[in-house]
């Protein structure tokens, strides 16, 4: 018996695997395909709907060098029909690493649970603003 | 008759308008006090729990100029007792503006919407990464 938090972990797992291995149908398999979606990635606007979504892992698929992620500090939430987890993305590029903060939110579907929003962000060395 | 959605714009504006007039009291009404909540100021590591999350706007609310926020870009989805709003922060302070895509959740309880989850990060001039 799969526990929602697991199936939710489970699900945010499926998405960094799709995005280090660059596979764009995986990457698709994850998302909810909808207008209501919403893309954020580090340094980027804010991205809305599948179209836009898909766009911009195609390009990132298809420009990037592998990354790896080393995920930490994940915290998952289940709220009825909505989760959401935090992580910290430890992105390892050729010779440097970076800490992205990162915050993913899945709603229940019948498919499973899928991902409507994911929000990453540079951290800083320093928190101080 | 307030729609869900209008609930919902009406909490995101109380939370930036709490920002605006640096007000902890204001600040505090507008989110959930728990351990599952996540904080992600621009450039900063996530916060998480009301603790956290309680000192880092004290401590803004200390230490930052006055900031006007000009919100565009705004869509907001209501998804059973769930609803996030996704929007750009166009931030002024003194003599320069600068634009932060956010991610604001809400949750639904009998006091109202409630935040759970703040993202916010800088956009960059250029979206290539």
């Amino acid at each position: 018996m799969t526990t929602d938090l697991e199936s939710v972990v489970a699900a945010n797992k499926a998405f960094y695997a799709a995005f280090e291995a660059r596979d764009l149908d995986a990457m698709s398999a994850v998302w909810e395909h909808s207008d209501r979606i919403i893309c954020t990635h580090p340094g980027w606007a804010s991205l809305r709907g599948w179209g836009q979504v898909a766009a911009s892992f195609f390009a990132l698929f298809q420009n990037s060098q592998h990354l790896q992620f080393i995920l930490t500090k994940e915290t998952a939430e289940v709220a009825g029909d909505t989760a959401w987890v935090a992580v910290d993305e430890n992105i390892l590029q050729s010779t440097n690493a970076t800490t992205v903060a990162a915050f993913n939110l899945f709603v229940r579907t019948a498919g499973g649970w899928k991902l409507v929003a994911h929000h990453a962000s540079p951290v800083s060395d320093s928190t101080d603003t």
